[in-house]
C-alpha cells in the first residue's frame, strides 16, 4: 500500500493511494487512527487494506495538497556520509560508526510544496535519500531483526544550507531551516519493499540527473542504522530515519551548484515514486 | 516566581513554589493552561501570580515527584564549547559561531530522579549548564532584543556518554541516551533574573566541586545564542536552550572521572537552586 498525509477541503487527513485517487481514511479515524502516525502505532495496516478493498469513493490525487508523509515525527534521525561515493567527494575516511544528526519536524516540507531558500544564505543544496518510517517501539534491536520494526519507506530530500552546516563541526543549523527537508510523496509499506537494499535512487535538478545510487552501496544498511539508533534512543511508531546521501551534491561540484528560486528538484526511488519540490525564496 | 512540573497522588501537574510547599495549578488549568509549557504559551504568569497570592493550600515539597521542568519541549537546542575554560581543555580553537546539537525530550530526567548509566558505556560524564526556557515565538530576533523572548531559567546537567559522543564528529548519540539530561528543579521567571550574565554555576560530584564558572564567561551570551538559533529555526514557548558547559568535565581529567552508580551529581546556579541526581545503571 501507498499511504499519504494530505489536506483536502480545508481538512487534514490521511489516506491510501488507489490509481490516480486517494481513499480518505479520515471517516475511519475511530477504527484506524486520526493520523498516519497513529495508524502505524495502532498496527492498522490490515484494517486499512480491508477498508480499501470495499470502498470506491476516491478524491482525485490532483485535488489534495500533500503534507509531509509524517508531519510531526517524534524523532527525525539523519545519517551523514553513508555512501562510499559521498565519503570520497567529502574527502573523509570510511566511517566505523554511522554518523547521526537530527532535524526538527518544522524543517520538513511536503511533496509539491516549495523548499524555502532562507534569507540567511544562498548555499542551498540537495541530498536525495531513502527515508525509513519506524513501525513500532524499538530499543536494543539487532541489525538482523531491525527490519521487523519498519512500517515503510519514502523519499527524502535532506535540503542543506551548507555555510550554516559548516559554521561549526555540528551540522544542526544547516539541516534545520524551515521547509528545507522534502518528505514524500507517500509511505510504501514493507510488503511492497521487503528488501530496502535493492532500490535505485536518482536526484534530478531541473530534469538533469545530479545523484544516482543503489541502496546496496549504503555503508551502513537500513538494519544497521536502526540497530545503532536503538542503542542510544528508543524509537517509536512514526519516527523517521533518513539514511544518508550519495555522491553528486552541489557543494562539492566545481563550481558549486546551488538550488535557486524557480528550480525544480526531484528525488525518485524505485518502487516508491518521485518527490518533487520547487525552490522559493523566504 | 519558581514554577515546577511534578506528579502528586498519581496525577501530572505543575505549580508554584511557595516556601517549602507547592501551590498546585492543576485546578486552574482552564485559566492558565494544563502544563507549564501551556502556561508559558498562554502568557499566564500574571494570572498565576494572582492565584498564588490568594491561595494558601500547599502540597509539601517533599511529597511531590519532580518532572523535568518542561517534560516535552518542542525543541531542545544545546550549545557545545561555550566557555573559554572548556575550549581550552578540549584543545579547540575559539569558535566564531555557537555550536549546536540537539537532545530528544526522552533523554531528560527530573530533579531527584536517577540519571541512567546505559548498558552501552561506562563513560558517563557531567556538564553543568544554565538552561533557558523560551517564552514566545521567536524568529529572526537580534541579540539585543532576545531576552524579551525568555520565560525563565533553570539548571541542566547535559549528561554525556563520551565514547558514543565521539563515534563520529556529530555528538547526537552521546547526548541522547534515555534519562541522561537532568533538568530542574524549577523555572525561575525573568523578573527574578533580569540579567543572566551575572550567575554563578557550580557542579558537584559526591559533594566535591568539579566545575565552577560565572555566566559572564560565556563566549556567546544568552542573547547571542537565542538570536543565532532564531535565524535557522523558529523557537516557541517552552523550547529549551542549554547554553554550554564550563571546564572541569570528567573526560578531560587525568585520569578521567566517570559517574558511576551510587554517585550524586549536583548543578547549582545562583538565584535558581540546585538540581540533584543520583546515578543508576540501566
Amino acid at each position: 500500500m501507498k499511504l499519504l498525509s494530505f489536506e483536502h477541503a480545508g481538512k487534514t487527513s490521511f489516506g491510501v493511494l488507489r490509481g490516480d485517487g486517494v481513499l480518505d481514511l479520515g471517516p475511519y479515524a475511530s477504527d484506524v487512527g486520526h493520523t498516519l502516525q497513529e495508524a502505524i502505532a495502532n498496527g492498522a495496516f490490515g484494517a486499512i487494506a480491508t477498508i480499501a478493498e470495499r470502498e470506491t469513493a476516491l478524491i482525485p490525487l490532483d485535488q489534495v495538497r500533500f503534507l509531509p508523509v509524517i508531519p510531526a515525527p517524534g524523532k527525525i534521525l539523519c545519517v551523514g556520509i553513508n555512501y562510499a561515493s559521498h565519503v570520497k567527494e567529502t574527502g573523509r575516511e570510511m566511517p566505523k560508526h554511522p554518523m547521526f544528526f537530527t532535524r526538527f519536524a518544522d524543517s520538513q516540507v511536503a511533496h509539491g510544496q516549495p523548499i524555502i531558500r532562507p534569507r540567511a544564505s544562498q548555499k542551498l543544496d540537495f541530498e536525495g535519500e531513502l527515508a525509513v518510517v519506524i513501525g513500532r517501539t524499538a530499543r536494543h534491536v539487532s541489525s538482523e531483526n531491525a527490519l521487523e520494526f519498519v512500517a515503510g519507506y519514502s523519499c527524502y530530500n535532506d535540503g542543506s544550507v551548507r555555510d550554516w552546516q559548516k559554521h561549526t563541526i555540528q551540522f544542526t543549523p544547516g539541516k534545520n531551516f524551515p521547509q528545507t527537508g522534502g518528505f514524500g510523496p507517500w509511505l510504501v509499506t514493507t510488503d511492497e519493499i521487503p528488501d530496502p537494499s535493492k532500490l535505485s535512487l536518482t536526484t534530478r535538478l531541473n530534469g538533469e540527473v545530479v545523484q544516482a545510487a543503489t541502496t546496496d552501496d549504503l555503508i551502513f544498511s537500513v538494519g544497521d542504522v536502526i540497530a545503532y539508533c536503538s542503542t542510544f534512543t528508543e524509537l517509536h511508531a512514526g519516527d523517521v530515519i533518513i539514511t544518508g546521501t550519495t555522491g553528486g551534491v552541489g557543494a562539492f561540484r566545481e563550481p558549486p551548484l546551488w538550488m535557486k528560486p524557480g528550480d525544480v528538484v526531484e528525488v525518485e526511488i524505485s518502487g516508491i515514486g518521485t518527490l518533487r519540490n520547487s525552490i522559493k525564496d523566504e
